[in-house]
């Protein structure tokens, strides 16, 4: 499955190769200071590199007449069509309210998800089933885990609308990004210009730190001064960082 | 203008007779834990008992690229068209993620609602011009004030949908209810038995308060035993409490 | 009714006059950083000022299958013994989880407590009937009002047991004193002493002041060094201080 | 030793393979939305499934002339006398106040506790000790680890009352249930019939994931309808179920 | 006393005429998200207007062996040296921690700013003596009231340097405004142009404000299209705004 | 590099053998309740033991014109001077005002840090390049992870200067000591004692630990009572502490 939304593969495979850190960097750069949704942590550590564009899934508070188990029972419902209807390659994002008493997701949804071809989720409430979870190879990122289900405390109000994320701006198609520092919500229209400069400034950083643990003292270094770029512009023409890697 | 979502008038003015505290009284009795916004406050504390229906109005967290001032002036803004949108009587119901850094309206736009007949306004995060506000003669209710616009931390999404106020899901219709106690949400199709036995517990109310000013225990008397229950039968009878009132 | 609990009536008169910055300070001097249980703001600003013995109530969270309004008919339920059982001239502390989604009392339970002789009502949370509560010539201090009554999200677990309120360790029977900054917890075997240091205390402030708005640097005056503590016998010796009251 | 709170046996093996997702779902499903002590971590992943009855034990805030370290000494304190006092098999259970500058225990009255036959500990604060804890083999439950002892901020108020832990109300006696996603608090009475639901209801769960894991929708299957648990049926039947495990 | 980061008092007073909500907005069209010390109350709402140049005290967590009511005494104690030096026309900000179970300063402290020509004072946390400070014609900003001195909690570090309140950069000589709406940091080196500016939007607001007054949609009006700019201009040149005021 | 802070190799040596449990309890007998900072985690568990004076880092929250990236080039910049200048053997401890939504410092100055000899970092709020730091082999505390570069959130302020770090006191030179419990603060003047007394009761733990491992009750053991002390001596005596080392 196809959408107007989805991410040009040599964006997305470029983005993999960048990290949070300086994707992070690189949206600064541009005056975005809020892009970094706090707190989340990966369920899966062996697996929490991933980068895709953004489905949403948006939770209000329960209300007790409205917030029964049989409600999800109906496909239209918008938990359950979101994991029906996200395309290949997206990846979930829930407004679950950063509430951790119950949880947006078990591992039957998650593992469906999976299935159909899903990048990742990132909640910024709490998920079910830690173990389960933790044995699947999908990026998830969340606050914590918690029992109840998420009908215990919210209610899915829609999906496919602008929503708030850790008290960050997520919009559907906005690139998500994520690895052990934490995830990072990239404009969709800067991705590709992220995705190039980040790679330079990896390499630029890369070239620091090998200065650094030589013994080089941060002055000039990093950030890097004339002196410094010259040597890596040397460094990087005779091939060194790609020995490196 | 008037609209579907429109409260029987003698269903408000019923409801305009009855406390708060008694009407999360009465939805408690039915089920119904968590219908107070908590941590608002009058602006007016002068006039601050209000009815009428939700119209609801959604933030979400500040993005730099789209949260500029000039992108008020489009009519469609959903801040901007919800003051032009929103049918008299009704209540504008905010979502604005509980944050105080910025107000969600000031006094020109909450002028402005006033001239179109709005009932209310409640916002889970804070408001501009207080001093403004304070002369108005509408009820407002909110966390605090503050100075700066609303897209200094916030944008917003859509207006018309089911949000979250405080913790408190609100859909569009939801019948709004405050007084200096705070903001209570009545489900729609709950207002008119609310507004009846909440008229009903308000006077029995009254009796056991004139009971216990006379000295009497609160045993037997509140809540009432069949004793008491059987002598606010007749006070009723011979007409006491309409002397009282 | 009298209790071994009970407060010398020279010792509360004493305390009367002592605001509690001045208590809080000489507490200080013994050694007790944590007496001051903040967040709170008198209900009734009117008549703000209160002095006397804690009776205490315990709330934990509600459990739905035990928190229904028919609980509180049965006269052993512990938020309606502590309103019949509390000793005139005692203050009742509520822990009430410090949560404001729900308030621990209304007008009626409050005004019969003020038929029953109370000195006053402290309750880390919220409480109800703001406007009714208002109007009485009681003092209580509370976080904020809420609409709901307590067992939306507490129940009452037991009286005459130490407490937490507001972070604050309170015994029966220790000394609650409150004004305008808020209220303060006197261990019970300090209440005597205090009382006579805080007179004196006040009184040297009283100069201080003085000595300040008359242009006075405070270099030397507050804290007073020993020329200042001269002066201020001399005014006292002469009479001047009774002149100031 | 044993205990009229002792839990059968049965009922215990039957609640201890049921995970702690499904517990709260069969809660929920009785109406109870507020059972899960939320923001808790195993100290010791390795062995984070426990099931016991409650034995509780209450914090209060810390008073300098009262928290002392040769408190403790007292075989009747309150923390002391809970390490020697709670019966075989049961789970400690502490409202800690939810603070994480002080630690409940530290690992020697944690090692007495498992001598004692204990089948775990829950706090809402901090514990001390974490490396010799994560060494043994009880599971223990809490918000974080710290090194200073409890009384630095806080003082045991007593043991064997109902308290509320992480916003949970917990009565003597209330089974508590815990794995890799936390905390659990079931009321007495309800052990059995969730026990044998919850059973049931797992075993549909891995019938539905299995479904999942073969390319299945959710439609129908999560939750079922009525031709997926016909098949569940079958396969339950011809002992499919039996081969999983 | 005169200082060289002293305000000249034409932009003082300008900005004495313009609203902390025009303010904010004027800095935030500079590209400023974080200007408001959101929080913060008027101890003293009947002169709550202030301008004039920060001048900054630091507290740090109190230590026991340090935070002695003794070491106030030396006058060169940063608190109190902070109340001598502080120079006229200066407002002293506070960067307390944000914490309100200890006071800042008590009535001594402020009634001695004020002999010594303070503009006003703002802290992040609480100030003791509420009524005393409630009767001085002093503006003062607070989160709240507390009654133990600040050594209860918190201990003065240094003043004179670039402080955080509120989670906003104060440096020395940056121009504090406030109003009942709250408290606005303006970087210095912008205090003309938006004193010029503010006053220009005041004006165009009042025009507005006037026109919704009159039945007018915010619609081109709010903000003003061109032709609405244009009648503004005749307004102005027609001098009705002087008439207004 | 020396320096006059420096802490002498045989207190260094002892308190690396003493747990962070046992210094807390240590400070708490000499009357200091507050010096632990909470809510840190070791980055790298596997080296999470150090020891060493304190060297501070002061940050202040963001202000868009100063907060840039080209900002760090200088190296006097307070956060690059600090990594240049901090004396071998010592510990960077950084007031990051707790905030978590940009890290401290990365891998580039954390390996320098490393190069000139620190023994560990310390910070209230998140640090970035979460995995390289594990790769790491110097003890860093942080609360979290984050993505951003420093100065999308705050400033650094000045170095060398009294902070407050997670809510506690902290004076260059002052001695931090850490492990899996976490960070405690120890005044300088104090490490001697709290070194030598921490090591005795390190040895009195073991030996109470021996006891209940053996079956032993903690009445009487555990704190241990006059005859426990004895057959401790005994067994100090004898030699058997060494052998379970």
């Amino acid at each position: 499955m196809t959408d107007q939304l989805d991410l040009d593969p040599e964006i997305r495979d470029a983005l993999l190769r960048v990290g949070t850190a300086v994707l992070a960097s690189q949206l600064l750069k541009r005056g975005f200071r809020n892009v970094f949704i706090a707190g989340l942590r990966p369920a899966n550590p062996h697996c929490a590199r991933m980068v895709g564009p953004a489905y949403t899934l948006r939770f209000i508070p329960m209300r007790e007449d409205l917030a029964a188990s049989g409600s999800v029972a109906n496909p239209a419902h918008p938990q359950r069509s979101a994991i029906e209807q996200m395309p290949s390659g997206h990846v979930l994002v829930i407004d679950a309210l950063g509430q951790t008493h119950s949880g947006g997701l078990g591992d039957i949804l998650v593992a469906r998800l999976m299935q159909r071809g899903a990048a990742g989720v990132v909640s910024d409430g709490a998920m079910r089933d830690s173990s389960e979870l933790g044995a699947l190879n999908l990026p998830v990122f969340c606050k914590s885990f918690a029992a109840p289900p998420s009908f215990a405390r919210m209610m899915a109000a829609d999906n496919g609308r602008p929503i708030g994320c850790g008290g960050v701006a997520v919009f559907p198609g906005d690139i998500i990004a994520a690895d052990a520092d934490g995830v990072v919500v990239i404009p969709r229209h800067l991705a590709a210009e992220v995705a190039r400069d980040g790679a330079e400034q990896e390499r630029v950083e890369r070239f620091a730190r090998k200065q650094i643990d030589r013994g080089a003292s941060i002055v000039g270094v990093y950030p890097p001064n004339e002196a410094t770029m010259a040597d890596y512009r040397r460094w990087v023409d005779a091939g060194e960082d790609d020995k490196a890697l």
